[in-house]
Parts: structure tokens; sequence; C-alpha cells
């Protein structure tokens, strides 16, 4: 199984990040390719960012498809929208939203679960995520931490993972959530270490997307081609 | 007052008939101003297209913002998403999306509305719209017409406002709705004659806009940029 | 355009505040006329003075019609229910109810937003107007300063602009809202003070009401009345 | 116990029915009183009516009060809003709206429920009523018979019925309900003649809203006071 | 009137304060009689515990209901679901769970009530007991006190009080409710202490429950046989 | 992997049939052992046959886990309720109910989806088993073919093929999905026909419940034990 690993933004360092948990995630004999969206801007940080990024995303994915030795399945390593119906209605592949996969395996896991998001300008952008994939009545809030911009300094590492702590701490509290999603690809890292000190479960959406990804595809599904997802009319040849 | 018709897709025979609308519907005085989306698809006809068009959209109007003489406030002249919270992100006037024009004065006037769109594959995209926007304890449903593709034969007039009529009395049997909203620009033009073959009120989009557009201005109104709206760290100079 | 401005309450000096605000908001040429509803109780501060109002409200209206000269559209001057949908369905010309336009409103400019209305017992009345007109999904909390009664000491204006300050900062914080809307027509006349001390936009409901009412004046549109608003079966002559 | 069964409505032979179906559904012992809205509308079909009938009902229900001997608990037989929550308001003891009675105990006895109303005229309207009340996720729809206007020519018993087994009817097959609520006053005396008729169990509000009203008194419950329906500030003396 | 009060737990002391409620809480010349459901957990804190109780408890019920001399209505009464749909099924006589005999009364009594439940690991499975049936509109929230296991040391009245009266407040305070449920049967005892010591209005469920019974009993109502309560196929004989 | 499919009825034809499914569906090197309720009723086909059914399930399932040798996860090849949640406290490993797991599949392929169930009876209960997951805004219906009773004359596959069939092409029409689930074990055999039958994806639930409990166990996850899902008091040792 070839799994491709596209990362919604043009910061190969996220890219990288994110193939490695995806690998590490990966059943064996799968095999986890990484994809940089090269013409999109560095993050997605605003409506405005997810817009251009979506725009070239959907691009690039399409021209990949026209190459030879395609994936068989497609994940969307960013936690946003970026045009993900777009691109399940342009690829014949099956295409998952890390964002999607980890809410779904969350709805099996939990009571109630939270997001934390990487900066509170997100809270509402992360609440229509939610909202349009229909999970309101199992989510119970989002919340952020606040991330320095990329490309400036690195944020410090144990800051970053005391603040998430913190706020899955005040998340279990205020909201009676019993599992947090981390959502944002740049927040990923931090589930591994974050685990051994909260008491709440942490789905880190990368590796939830992948072994979705290959359930997808062991059981020969992808994304119905009746309605919303059938091929736009300017795709069809 | 100075009010820019953005079509957000690149068929200009669209943004020409939509300014046409827009100038009958707004007040003495007000200036209209047409602006085609040159480098979107000809028709925002999947969620593929919305990206793409989205991603031109913001780009060009971002683009024209800083241009001398800009408009007073933008109406966006489809019936769809493509990035209209990223336009309300990235400009500083306000900015108004014809579909939510419409969907808020329906609001006043009825119990419940319905929509009819431009072809059976956009009523999940529609549905979404809707839900989005927080309408769908007033949307009793969303229906669709047929319409050619843009670019092949021009629709026969009288067959479109027939379909069209037909749909409006099946709505009004089946969902009990007491108001239509034509959703699609190519619809538009077909408000005045169906007002005289239906029972229903018919809102036509574009002209609801600018009359919304022109009621900001006066109120010295915009989109709140403390919030989902604020301005994009990119556009941050 | 005549646009009439009904107080649904007996108290003048309201009516004349809230004529003032309409006036400052219609635009040149629109004629705006107070009416006070002589017959109701001086304030609505309840679901009996709500009825007590609203029927004095739908009569003094109905008899208005008769004579020469009626107005091009009413605006409903009161932040509540009080009839609205029973002058709805009196009247030909478009009823406004200012907290539908003021939600209406709402819905282009933020992601979501508050209501601070005038008494902490006025909380569940106004919860149920935003839930009876469908704007739930939008509205995150309705929150109150405390007015003195109507007929005693005028309030302090500062200490009211303090109140409502504070209550609106509370509101950003706790429900993460980017809007307030002034949920009460005593409370209208310090939106514009505020204006220079909060950092959410604040929305006055008479001001927005005149413009919805220009804008369908403009539109040739008015209340739906093949449904929900057709002429009561008492009032058909 | 005394009952009193308030029509919201001036027609006495509506409350004199009514006041036949109370105490056939009253226990031993309690006293059943009827009281006619003398200065309502003859019927409430409208909101308009609905207003009017509402002003005069909680203006002759405070008045009543006043007088020696009150009843310990009232019956609003009407299936409608008219100033509900403004007589819990208004009154000590437990009010009782037989609409949300019936909706209640409906709640216990099936999985969804249908409403039938008396004029397609009425059916946005009863819709409001269930929102407002909030059992729309139990209430699968609400449907019309055509009633002739109170003052006519009665309607002719045989016709009614068949009319309201027919659409009990299509309510089950359409809307997947268990069981059907009759929508008005005057809809209540068909309730036993159906019985034999219809598959679903039929919930006459009258009897449902007098034995609410008798378990409210043994129980010492009202309105609770602390909140929405605490004494209106005009009427603390 | 013959009153079955059912407790779904196997803690015969928990049966007798019920059947102590539920004499207070009948009429005269109802006969309550109490059963134990002694091949059940000892107490119901868990939907572990839920399924054994459940089980347990619809195959008592059967069994009993070959017995000469059956009750009129049965009264389950916890505060769960323990199968409450399995027993409608099952039984053909008026089946009232005490958690919805409680709902359906508070729904008319108040604008919003919160429950508070023994435990909280018990607050999930009261949400969901809302949510199923369809409550959600009216009850803004759960909360919890912590009660000591059942069989160890009995809890000390005072500190249970004041915990429910704290608790109480805060529901008050923080959810703006107007009344409270009492969400367990061994809760039920609390209720009249409390009633002096909050201002809020305290339902305590097995009164409800019994005074609802009687209702239906009078009304000849019960559950719906014709769709979710059918007679289950291995019952049918 | 060891992967237990437990069937939560006592037919062992049923289970034959779903570990036969399971095994098409499990990776290579999974171990995929079937166990049969027999403590159970022969089909759940009510609310009563799932407590029955539930309470012997959790009480087997807890007695294995003493056993040496355990499964890794644990499927629930039922597609029902029959006590998921007190099977998820019961045990620490990951519970995976094919229900839940064929709905959270849906949500990442469709717009919205439509169950089949096995019988009308069970649409009720089916409706309630969605609302409970909180798929609601995702599911637009169930509904229903008629299968024989267990233990009775096989149903004749063309028949019950061409039933689901014809129910499919219905739901796609009425409900406008994308997409379907067979809503019941008894239907699984029959996803891999009707996949050449229809146009819609047809999501057979014991493969999906497969492929998510692999996910689990690979991504070392299972249910939260922080709080919903916490071990119940009488499992401690």
């Amino acid at each position: 199984m070839r799994v491709l690993v596209a990362n919604p933004n043009s910061t190969s360092a996220i890219t990288e990040a994110c193939v490695g948990l995806a690998r590490l995630a990966a059943s064996t004999g799968t095999d986890v390719a990484g994809w940089t969206n090269d013409a999109a801007p560095p993050v997605v940080d605003s409506v405005y960012a997810d817009y251009l990024a979506g725009a070239a995303l959907v691009r690039g994915l399409v021209a990949l498809r026209a190459t030879a030795g395609g994936p068989d399945a497609v994940v969307l390593a960013g936690f946003g929208n970026y045009g993900t119906a777009a691109v399940k209605e342009a690829l014949d592949v099956p295409v998952v939203s890390m964002a999607e996969a980890a809410m779904a395996l969350a709805t099996l896991l939990c009571h109630r679960f939270a997001i934390i998001t990487t900066h509170p300008r997100m809270v509402p952008y992360t609440e229509d995520l939610v909202r349009l994939a229909g999970f309101d009545a199992r989510c119970a809030g989002v919340r952020a931490v606040t991330l320095p911009p990329v490309g400036g300094l690195a944020p410090v590492a144990e800051a970053v993972a005391a603040a998430l702590a913190a706020e899955i701490a005040r998340a279990e509290t205020d909201l009676g959530v019993d599992l947090v999603i981390l959502g944002g690809a740049r927040l990923s890292p931090y589930a591994a270490p974050l685990r051994g000190q909260v008491r709440l479960p942490v789905l880190e959406p990368v590796a939830c997307a992948v072994q979705i990804a290959e359930a997808l595809i062991r059981l020969d599904l992808r994304q119905s081609k009746t309605g919303r997802f059938a091929r736009p009319p300017a795709l069809r040849v």
C-alpha cells in the first residue's frame, strides 16, 4: 500500500515531521511518501491562507494523479478544511483528512472530546470545521494554545507541552471532556510526550489518518462518487 | 457610495448580468462597478471550482485594495462559499456575500424558505453553505433545476423559467415553505419574470446584497475585526 | 419613503429617542415618523407586559392603516416579541422588528454574537426570541445589565455605559463572541458612546431596522402573504 | 381541588365543550369550573387573534385572582400560546397549557408524535409553539385539517372525523409517528369517536391538562417563581 | 388504582424509601406496592450495572405480569435507563420512568432545568438519558454530588443536603436554571428538607412518577403499541 | 493481533457468517476468533431482546477477560446498542461496535448516509442509536426491509437482495443520500452481491469494525478510562 501524506502548506519541515509520525503509525509494508504543497503559504493560519493553500493543493494533487504510480490513498496532513471536499471530488483514490479521521475515531473512544488548536484566532475556523463535519454533538469545545509564527524562532518544546497540558486540564474541568484531539500539524509532535503528563487520551491526527487510509484501502472503499464528491465537470475528460 | 460587484467566476456575461441587476437595485447615487475574477474557472459547479475561484478571488481583491479609489463595500455575486470568509478577513470594507444577504433578509419575511440551485450536484454544496451560516432552522430544504454547462448552448429562457416555477411549486407543497431564494447567479435574471408566475415571494440575491451593502455603509458597519475576520497574519504589513 | 417607527410601549421619551436614532440612520429623503403605543404599559419588562403591549400595538397599527397616507414600512422599535408576527399578518407593508433586523445583520458581520438585555429577568424572554427566530446557531448567549424601572429616577448614563462595557468584555471572554447587540430600546442611546470604549462592534437595533426597512421598500419586498403572515381572517373585508 | 378551565376565546360553546371533557377527565372530588374570555375574538385563528386573546386572557385572570375563592390551578383550554407565559408570571397557582400538557405526556408514551391542527394556516403557528416548548426532538411534524370558520355553519361531525382519520393515517405513513395529538380545542370532541377508528393513540389535550393540573396540586408544585415566571413588576403590590 | 413501584436495583432500603415517598404523593385510594429487583446489582452506578439491572428488571416484571392481580401502572423508581423501553414493550399497562416523568413535568414549570446526579461518573450517563428522551432543549446541564457507595457507611444526611444545596446554587448561577431535578433515587429523600433551604423548586421524581401514573390510568392511556413499544416478538404468545 | 468477534445474540450461524466476513476484511496476520452469546436470545429484534442480550454479553465478556490469552480488541457484531457502553466500561482492550464503526467511516466518505435495518419495528431503535452516538447531522434517515424471524424458513437470498436494492434506491431519491449502511448482522452477507446492483456505496459494518479494531490496536488506543467508560465500581478488584 502506498499512502501519500500531503502537507497543505509549503513548510517542508512540517511535511517531514508528519511523514515521520505517519511511518510510525503505518502497518508493516505500507509505503509512506510525503508531498509538500510548494505553491501554498508556509502555514494555514487564516481562512485566507486556507483558500490559497487549498487551491494549490487540489491543483498539485490533480497534476500528480496524471503521473504513473499514484498512491492508493491520500492523507491530508493539516487540521483544517483547505479544500478537503475539492480533493475528494478530484481524486478517485480515498482521501482522508486528518481532522476528519481524528474526530471519527474519537466518537468511538469517548463521551465528548475537545480540540486544542494552535492559536486563538483558529478557534472559530475549527468550530466551523467541526460543525460542517457534523461532529458538534460530540465535540464539547475548541480551545487554543498560542504557537509563534512559522519561520520565526522555533517554539520551546517544553513550554508548548506545558501549555498544552494546562489547556487539556482546563478542558477536562470546564467542558467535561474525556479525550482531546491535537488540532494542528504543528502540535502533532507533542502528542507522545504529553501522554505521560495528562490523564486524558490524546489523539494525534496524522497517525489516525494513516490508519484510516489503510483501512479504506483494505476495505476497497473511497468517498462516494454518486453525490457530493462526484468528479467535477472540469476534470471530466 | 461605491459598491463593487465581484463575480467569483470568469464569465464576463455573468458579471454583466449581475451588474445590471445590482444597478436596478441600488439607490440613486450609488455607483456600481463590476469585477470579473479572470483567473477563476468559468463557473463554480463543484467544490473544486469553488477553491480555484476563491483563491483567485481573494488574491484579486487584495491586489485591488492596494489601488487608489477602492470601493466602499464589496458584493460577492455568486451563491456559494468561494472564500467569503477569506475576503472578509482580507478587506477592511464591508464584504457582503449574496447568499448570506438573501438568507438574512429571508428570515424577516417568511416562516421557512427553500433555495433553488442550478444543478442537483450543487445541493449538498448549498446545504453546507446554509449550515455553516447557521440558517438551518429557517431553511426547509435545497432543491435544484438543471442548467446546461456554461459555454455550451445558452439555456432556453422559457424552459428554465418553467422548470423554476415547477420546482418552486413543489417546494411549497413538499416543504411547506412560504418564500424561495434563487441560489445561483445564473438564475438571478429569472427572478423578475417568475414573480408573475408563482405565488411565493422570490428573492433575487444580487439585489439583496446591494441593499445590504448600502445599509452597512450608511451604518458604518463591517465584519468584526476582533475575531474570525481579523486581518490574516500574512497581510499585516 | 415614509418609515413609521412604532414604539411598543407608552413611554414617549423612548419613542423620541428611537426616532432620533432612526433619523440619524435613515437615508436622505427618508421621512421618519414616530408612533407611541399609548394603550400599552410604559415598559415591556415581562411576558405579561409583552402581551398587553402587543395587543394594543396591533390594534393601533390596524387603525392607523385605515387612515390616509400610511407609511411604506413599519419599524417595531422594541427588542422583543410583542406580537411582531401579528403585525406582519395584519399589515400589507413591510414590518421590521428591530430585534430581527439586528440579528439578521449580525449574521453577516461576525462568527457569533451576544445580546445584552436590560434586566436579568429578560434573559429567558430574549433567549426565546432568539430561538423562535432561528438564530440560536449564531447567538452564543444573552447577558444582562440592570436598568432601574421606567418612571423612577433616570439611570446615570456613565454607570449604565460602564456596566454595559463590563458585560460586553465578559461576553467576549466567556462566550467567545466577536460582536454584541444592545437588546433593548432603552439601551440604544448608549451605542454611540460605547463604540469608543469597547473592542467589539456594537449593533444598535433601531438603526439596523431603519436601514433594513429602506432596503425592503427599495426591493419591493415584504413579509410573505402566502403562509404564516397571511392576512388574519378577522381582518379580511 | 378547584380547577378553572379558561377558554382563551370568547365562544362559550367551546368553553362548555371543554368543561364537559374536563369533568369527564377529572378525579372524583375535583371541582371543574369554566371561564370564557369574553373580551377575546371568537376563535384564535392567527397570531393577531392570539395576541388579542392573550391580552384579554391575562387581564381577565388577574382580575379573577383578586376575587375570593380562587381556583387551585388554571387550565388554559386552547392549543396555542396566547400568553401562556404571561399567565404563568401573573398567577401564583399552577397554570397548565393544554398544548404543553399533551406534549409532555406524549413524550412518555411514544417514539415520535404528530399534531393535527385546525387549519393549514395554523401549521407554522403550531410549529413555533412546539419549538418554543422544546419538543421539536419528539414532534415529527404538524399537519392540518380544515375546519370551517367559527360562527358559520357547524362542521359536519362525520366529515371532520373522517378528515382527521385520514390525516392521522397519513402522519403515520409519512412521518413514522406512533401517537397523535389533536391540536385545537375545536378538535377535542372528536377524540373519543376517533379512538375506534384509528390505530394510533389519540391524545385529547383538555383531559391531559386537567390531570396534569391535579398532579401539580397534589404535589404542591407550580411554575418556578425564581426566573422566567417571576411576578411581573407591574403586578407587584 | 394499584401502582407498582419497581426499584431497578436490589437494595430493599431504597425500595422502601421510594414506596414511602410514593405513598405520600399518591391520591387517596391509590394502592402503592413496592417491588425490589432482587436479581440486580445493589445500585446502578455504571452502564454495566444498568444492563444487569435492566435485564433482571424486565424479566422480573414479565414474570409478575403472569400472576393474578397485576398493577394498573408501573413506576420505574430509578433515575436512569435500565431498559425502560424494554419494559414499555413487554407490558400492556402504562410504564412510567421516574426520570421521564420528572423531566416532562419540569417542562411545564420552568425555563430550563438542571439535574443533580449521585456521582460525577453518572453525568455522561444522565446526559445520554436526557438526549435520548429529547429534553436537551430544556435541560441546561447535569451536575453531580458524590454519594458514598451503597453498602458502605451511610452518608451523613446533613452533609448530603449541604452538598446538594451548594450544587443547586451553582447550577442557578452557572447555568441560569430556574428548577432542579434530583437525579437518583438515593437523592429523593433529600427533596423535602432541601425545599426550605434553596430558592429553586426541587422536583422529586418518585412523586412525579406516581402522579403521572395515576393520570395515565385515569385517562386510559399507556405507551403506544403501534411502533417503538409494540410487544416484542419473543413475548407474543 | 487477536480480534474477538462477539455476536450479541445466540445464533451461531450468524456468528459464523460474521467471522467469515471479518476474516475477509482482516489484515494478514490478524487472528479472528468468534464468540457466540449463548445466554442471549437468538436475535435482537426489540429493546427487550437488546437488554437480555446486553446483560449476557457483558457478563460473558467479563468472564472471558479473566481467562488467559484474551483478545487485543473486541468487535461487537450486531447493529445495535445491547450494552456497548457497558462492555467499554468493563474491558480494558478496545471495544468496537460495528454500528459505530460503520457510521464513523461513513462520515469520511459521503455527504449523508442512510441505514437500512432488518424490520420496520427496528427503525425507532436504530434512530435512537444514531442519535445517542451523535451522528444525526449526517444520517438522513433509517429505512427497513422485512426479514423473516430467525429460526423459521431461511429468507430467499434473491428476494432479500432485491428488497434491499429497492430500498437503497428509494433512500437515494427520497433522502438524497450518497451512501448506505446495512444495519443488521443478518444483512451483512448481502453487501457483496449488492455492490454490483446499486449505484451507492454500501458499507458492511463487520468489515468496518474489524479494520477500526486493527487501527486502534496499532495506534495503542482504546476507550477513554477517565470518564464515561471508567471501570464500573463493581468490577474493581
